[in-house]
């Protein structure tokens, strides 16, 4: 018996059995209408059945452990089971029916999703800036869900709240911000990343939020070549437009050149535009680069712009001793975007938004006080309800992922996290430089390790643009087989005038030297023949 | 023995004494640096226990199925136990500190957490428009996690991408939409209302994304005085501006008046502002209202403007043959927000947003090519590559809950949910009827059952404003009871010139009639005294 037939076996009533009176006028009832005959529903007991539910539950929960936690993580299985998306169509039945489907079959379809999903948690996973299983953060984001709420105020999410709150403090406090500030979990970098752009453009002018934009001067946003896509999708979704964000060209490691930006802020100045934000980025998406806080924020304080910190992926480095000074001049800058869920590994999504400001900028900028969720006739200190920071009504509590995480795991062991990853990073780093028919882009800064494999047709070929034109055309076959196999899952992408090129991002602490060696040999194994 | 601290026990074994070269100058390497001395951190084995982290979860899954599932749903327990912001803070011990913890005081964080959060699930919980356990979704919000993984691409998330669009086919069918549309899912509705803004400005001038509203007309967007409050915070974010969101008034049942909307886009454009979108609510916040679609569609279509409707509470109604007339019209807009993460008991968050655009007006809208997420040079068909239809980058696979628990269901079921609820919110609205001292607001149209409670001392007073005064502060302290004792959960807030009422919805198929009556003598017992 499924959960869901329960209801059929119990006794229906007819409201209108049971005497229900039909419509009487009342008093303060701004319209009575004519009531509609009462359905044939049982109301007197619960169409629910408990047991079952916990049944059906304890046993996904045993699949999950089996499939998507044990054989996951396993080095020894694959990391994805590739098959076309028109034949996975056929193997996931994906239709959705007047009928529902028993409990074994939809069992079945738990253990095929878990199945035919990619093994992000395996060892030998390495596309993305995500990696690897952490087993508190889990837990945390399980109990979230089984928790079932939004952040919009202390009365219905009271341990969430304060968990947030403690959460963005020690954030805030790692950083440097000596006097505090004020922070949100936000669905994604990216949010992040356009909550800034909002700030900032609050803070240059707060008419905007009531009479738009339509009479103000061009506003520019300036931010490196190498920056985030978020901050042009920021743009334009916020009405500034993609062009008015000038690109600063960047070195050759990909690090925002200060010079430069002080002549586009000149540019535009000249052009009668007004540049009201800078964005420094903290670990380019591909390259991993840091842009020099520092001197960013002298010319931001020269020209009185804001000056946020995208540093998504590379916040996380403010955590290592030894790694920090990535981020120098970070406790001088307006707000920062940093993801626990990358580096540090905190269950997706665990976005924090930080800021600076102490007057409630983030209060001011974003709130629509909606009198039927913040009510100020509350019995408890209503400054407890942060909902209205956010431009989301329902918002997950995020921070308990992170929260669970730190207590587990101190400082410490997250500090050791991120210095064991850059370790392995340059291990990577000193094994593409011995073997041959490897080549690094860059010697790594942080944890992105790009590189080129050359196959042996190609090796002794002599530096050109047919060189060039070849060596684009091997990533993209060697990823290929490297899915269809399910081997490993490594990125690779072009960047400006580079031809197409791997990026390994080494994050979780179950990777080894081994899967580092595997990588190299897997990638020679599927890519020599061409 | 915890998962954090087995790293501690393996050997370490520095890089340098294996022999790792310096760094040697390589043809294609854009700077060789100076080589920095690998860490002493060990690389030759995965630092990770994952025996233990299995053990681990198991254990924290044994407490979530205890605690979060049966007891949080048991009648017979509290709703909440309620504790001031400041005794909480003490009880969680909220600091995080430099040293980890051991695994049984996490396991005991973990039943903390559940225990001092608002039991959401629990059957006498109305709070907010989402309630009740749904074991289905809960499971697949639970293998999300798990598998960890968001939805740019294909390539990394070859489920959850297929049953995304699989769902929104399914959605787009229920609608009406013959030819097909398109549509993503988001975090949470507000998002999707602003989608809807972004698409209508996009579609009125494509310019806009390049070049930024600075020197626009200005636009205006027409919505009623009861829709939600994500309308006005995305004007704001959008550089809209609040000031142009014309409200346009509703009759005494919180529907918008077609002939007031006329009446606004002839003012807008009588002082030379471009209305260029309408939002019609299905289903407001408060009262649970509709506004008449296809009157409203008419309307637009007359002065060719974008229709959008916000269903994120009503759209359930579409599902129920007995109750989708309340949408009638729905399949003539042009897009749709609707989160089946309220009354179709989803877990948090499950938000659709859908167009009935079939241009690609949503990738177009949002796209921003990102390179190394969105390679053109891929070997499956990249049109399955969906991120970039987002404005987020991260994007969780929310569709999976949806699918998941209408594959156990099936839409009858899901059919049921609906006609169940609202028979049972016309239960609640009769005996309120009956009841002494209850006052109905309006009679519900839909979930929402909007009263008063008048204690004894008020019911002889004439009507008056000292009467409305002396009402307006019942609710708040029935509240604060409530709360106090962990009896229940109902909202209340004043709505326009109304003084504060409870605003019940009923949603969980657990709910009985024995809760509705529990709910009206709870009241009465909390607030007879006032």
């Amino acid at each position: 018996m499924s959960y869901k037939t329960v209801s059929k076996k119990l006794t229906v009533e007819k409201l209108s059995d049971k005497g229900v009176k039909s419509c009487e006028s009342q008093a303060l009832v701004a319209q009575p209408e004519k009531c509609s005959p009462a359905g044939s529903f049982d109301v007197n007991s619960s169409t629910a059945d408990e047991q079952v539910a916990e049944s059906f539950i304890r046993q996904a929960m045993e699949i999950i452990v089996d499939e998507a936690v044990k054989k996951a993580t396993n080095v020894q299985e694959k990391v994805c089971e590739w098959h076309s998306p028109e034949q996975l169509k056929k193997l996931l039945d994906l239709e959705l029916r007047d009928g529902g489907e028993a409990e074994s079959e939809i069992l079945q379809r738990c253990r095929d999703a878990i199945r035919y999903s990619v093994k992000t948690s395996h060892p030998r996973f390495f596309n993305q800036l995500y990696a690897g299983m952490e087993p508190y953060s889990m837990v945390a984001s399980f109990i979230a869900e089984a928790v079932k709420t939004n952040l919009y105020t202390y009365e219905v999410a009271p341990v969430f709240t304060l968990m947030e709150d403690a959460v963005l403090r020690k954030m805030i406090k790692v950083i440097g911000w000596e006097e505090g500030g004020d922070g949100i979990f936000n669905p994604g970098g990216s949010l992040s990343n356009m909550y800034a752009v909002n700030l900032a453009r609050y803070r240059y002018c707060p008419d905007f939020k009531e009479v738009g934009m339509f009479s103000a001067p061009r506003l520019v946003i300036l931010t490196s070549q190498e920056c985030h896509y978020s901050i042009s999708k920021g743009a334009a979704l916020m009405g500034i437009g993609t062009k008015n964000v000038y690109t600063v060209p960047t070195d050759e490691r990909g690090r925002m050149i200060p010079s430069a930006l002080e002549e586009k802020i000149m540019l535009a100045k000249s052009e009668g535009a007004v540049p009201f934000m800078v964005n420094a980025t903290a670990g380019t998406t591909v390259l991993g680069a840091f842009d020099p806080i520092d001197e960013i924020a002298d010319i931001c304080e020269k020209h009185n712009l804001w000056l946020h910190v995208d540093a998504c992926w590379g916040g996380a480095a403010i955590m290592s001793k030894k790694h920090k000074h990535l981020l120098k001049g970070i406790h001088r800058v307006d707000s920062v975007a940093w993801n626990p869920h990358k580096m540090l590994m905190a269950s997706l999504q665990c976005s924090a938004f930080l800021v600076r400001d102490k007057t409630s900028l983030l209060q001011h900028c974003h709130s629509a006080r909606a009198s039927y969720l913040f009510q100020q006739d509350k019995f408890y200190d209503v400054s407890y309800d942060t909902g209205d920071k956010s431009v989301q009504c329902s918002r997950k509590p995020d921070a308990f992922k992170f929260w669970l995480m730190w207590k587990a795991l101190g400082s410490r062991e997250l500090e050791q996290r991120v210095d064991r990853a850059l370790t392995m990073a340059r291990y990577l780093a000193e094994e593409i430089k011995k073997r041959e028919g490897f080549r690094l882009v860059l010697e790594p800064e942080y944890a992105n390790v790009c590189f080129w494999y050359l196959p042996p047709s190609m090796r002794n070929l002599p530096e050109s643009p047919e060189l060039w034109k070849k060596l684009h055309t091997v990533a993209p076959v060697v990823k290929q087989r490297m899915m269809k196999k399910g081997s490993m899952m490594v990125g690779y992408q072009p960047l400006g005038e580079k031809a197409n090129f791997f990026r390994m991002v080494v994050i979780s602490p179950q990777v080894s030297r081994q899967d580092l060696d595997f990588v190299l040999d897997e990638i020679h194994n599927l890519g020599k023949d061409l």
